[in-house]
Order: C-alpha cells, then sequence, then structure tokens
C-alpha cells in the first residue's frame, strides 16, 4: 500500500469521528508490510475522555506488543506532544502525517529523534480539520490544551 | 498537603497496582489547593493496554477540563516521554516526582518548558521500582519500549 492507501484508513476514522458528533482526528499503526495493527479516533467527545487522541486510540487497539521500530504510525493530523511523546517513548519507526496546516505538534522533535517522518499536505485533510476548527473552536482549543 | 502528604496519594495507587498483578507506578493530579482530581495506576497488564500509564489514567480520571495550568500531576516515576509529552500538552503547571533513580524520563524537558519540576528522591518509591524491575524485567522493558 502507498502512502495514500495508509493515510485513507486514518481519513475514515477521522470522518467516523466527525459522524459520532467527535473531533475528526483519525489514525493507524500499521507493520512495515503495511499490515493493519491498530485503527481509531480522537473520542474526547464520545467517551468524556481526554486522554484518547487519534494515535492513542491506534495504538491501544494495536494491544501489547514488544517491538515497535518498524510500525509506521498514520495520523490525519500532525501530532501533538502528546502523541509524539507516544511515538517516541515506544519507539515506534515512522510517521506519516496528512497534514500539518491547520496544528503544528512535534513531528520535527521526532525527525531529530531519528523517526521517520513524512508530512503529505493532504487536501482532504486540510479541508477537514479547516472546517472543524472553524465549526467548534472551543472544542479544538480543549483538545489540545489552549485555555485562552 | 505537603509534597509527601501528595506522594502519597501516588503511592497508594502504585500499591494497588502491585496487588492486581500490574506494573507498580501510581499518580494523581490535583488542583492547586491540593483538591484530588484524578487519580490512578498502570494499568498494561490488568486491561491489556499499552495506553494506560499511571499519569495518563490519573488525566483521564479527572475527566475534560478547560485549563491544567494550575494543576500538579503528581507521579511515583518520572514520567515517561510519552506522559512527559500529555504534561506539556496540556498545561500542566507542576509535576511532583516520586523518584528517578530507577528510570529517567522526560521531566528535564518539561521543566525547561516552564513546568515546575519537584524530585523527591523517595525511598519507599525507589524499593517498590527495584524490586518490580528486577522480579519482572522483560514487563517493565515492554512498558517503556526497550526491545532490546
Amino acid at each position: 500500500m502507498d502512502d495514500t492507501g495508509l493515510l485513507d484508513i486514518a481519513y475514515e476514522e477521522a470522518l467516523l469521528g466527525l459522524a459520532e458528533g467527535g473531533i475528526p482526528i483519525g489514525a493507524a499503526l500499521f507493520a512495515a508490510d503495511g499490515t493493519l495493527l491498530g485503527r481509531g479516533h480522537n473520542r474526547r467527545v464520545q467517551s468524556g475522555d481526554p486522554s484518547v487522541h487519534a494515535e492513542t486510540d491506534a495504538f491501544r487497539a494495536a494491544g501489547r506488543r514488544r517491538d515497535y521500530r518498524s510500525t509506521i504510525m498514520v495520523t490525519t493530523l500532525s501530532p501533538c506532544w502528546y502523541c509524539s511523546g507516544l511515538v517516541r517513548q515506544f519507539g515506534i519507526g515512522a510517521v506519516l502525517v496528512g497534514e500539518a496546516e491547520t496544528f503544528y505538534g512535534g513531528h520535527d522533535w521526532l525527525a531529530e529523534h531519528g523517526v521517520r517522518v513524512t508530512v503529505l499536505n493532504d487536501r482532504r485533510c486540510i479541508d477537514l480539520m479547516s472546517k472543524f476548527i472553524a465549526d467548534q473552536p472551543a472544542l479544538w482549543f480543549e483538545d489540545i490544551g489552549v485555555s485562552d
């Protein structure tokens, strides 16, 4: 599967989250050969749980594992510090980012620490988040800890 | 409540985790006046969920909030990158660490980014983790993403 094919899964998750009334960010964790290990989306609204970002949901869905070096975390949006910390701590080898235009997280920091980072600048992802942020700014700022 | 009183709650959580057969790390999130907002412990073993570290469990238990600047995250062990990222992203104002002897995570990075960090070097916490790591090294390394 090429990068766009991998991103498609994360984007489907983002749309699922939106359909549930949630924050439309999706993610998926893949093995190096393209096998899907886990997929998920932000659940702040749906579960009332601020700890479930898209990446953590996909990571959880993949279950307990001993080694993440050959895995790829695919996410519709640049990973925040929380999710970047997840990638760094567990040694996830690669991150594929749908877009970093509406939010710029920690992916440069990950690249500095040896993670292979690709930013796709995907138009669907940009449009989805742009509309969501315009529609629900308070919810968006809550999700990234911006309180001003 | 003084620092040791705050740490007592996190330590109780670590002991709860140990009694459940889990990894003995506990945490609690407090308001500036010492009000407990949420408490929790690592649940990798109990829930088969690699995404629930002690700090994320306490953060989840505190529910959705708009502003974390005046809160204090108390943890029995130096926060890993995942949990340090949580603190940074959500702007948690202070971190109180039981010990950083058996594991050295991201608390210096947090201090560089304006978080008030205190390391207590608490003997109970050091002894608890030292014994756990000696007893179950494979489980411990799994929890911090060390695969070698």
